[in-house]
């Protein structure tokens, strides 16, 4: 199972793409799709499109995994995520991948084992499960990679930190 | 100068492209895009990107005028209208279309003359402006071309209703 975990924004977008096979879990790549703020917003959106695409292709993952981000957020912020989840979501539908969404509780659940679990441990646990030298930066790609984990979690009988 | 006016939804996107030459409007065409409440959310996004492309594609308008909706509405229901507006905005920057947002307050001034125009109001003088038979219908397809109005209002010296 080879699955694209995602966590969507406009300057910064985080994507992790996780391997799951003999009962181990193997990060084959990730990193941050990044605009500049002073592009025109309907760039950053066709740039963001354009780079995801083109990990499809080259990555060939068999769903996209994406946080559900209703929480905590302004009216103006979700608006501005949306559109990024927006053509994310579209690029995923164009490669026919399957498309799984995740509240934040819980990705948290099936990562750290608790839906309380704050940032750091989510950070951390993501760092063990995937045997990464370090926690990948920004915060951005480390939450891609952990709703990449959830996704497997929930859908190999996959490991499950409890 | 053709114009694209859009209102954003993910069960109905109201469209309506505009021409105006020789001090006048001429409406091309407007309708809703439209995708069912029991779609894959992102088959609903995919629908909607690839009938607005084929609209662009055949009707070759010059750029894209959408309302900017951050006001009265929740979270849950940006994050979905974002989403909608991404794969929108997307598909205009696609085929090199300039992308222009308007404010409600904008819209209502330049079709109206009034800020605090209602509804209602903005609908008949859409009708009046682009000489229809009828107030299109739904109310997405009348503020689809009410937008587009605007842009136009605001870029060629056009009539300003005031």
């Amino acid at each position: 199972m080879r699955v694209l975990g995602v966590d969507p924004g406009i300057a910064i977008t985080g994507y992790g793409i996780v391997d799951y096979a003999g009962n181990s879990f193997m990060p084959v790549t990730y990193g941050a799709i990044r605009s500049a703020a002073d592009m025109q917003p309907h760039m950053r959106l066709y740039k963001l499109y354009n780079e995801l695409t083109d990990l499809i292709v080259q990555y060939r993952p068999q769903c996209l995994a994406v946080e559900e981000l209703f929480f905590n957020r302004n009216v103006r912020t979700a608006m501005s995520v949306g559109q990024a989840r927006g053509v994310i979501i579209l690029a995923a539908a164009q490669a026919n991948l399957a498309v799984y969404e995740y509240t934040p509780l819980q990705v948290k659940q099936s990562v750290v084992g608790r839906g309380r679990a704050d940032k750091q441990q989510v950070q951390y646990m993501i760092k063990i499960i995937l045997n990464l030298p370090v926690i990948p930066r920004p915060d951005d790609v480390a939450d891609a990679l952990a709703v990449a984990v959830c996704h497997i979690n929930n859908n190999s009988g996959g490991l499950t930190i409890k």
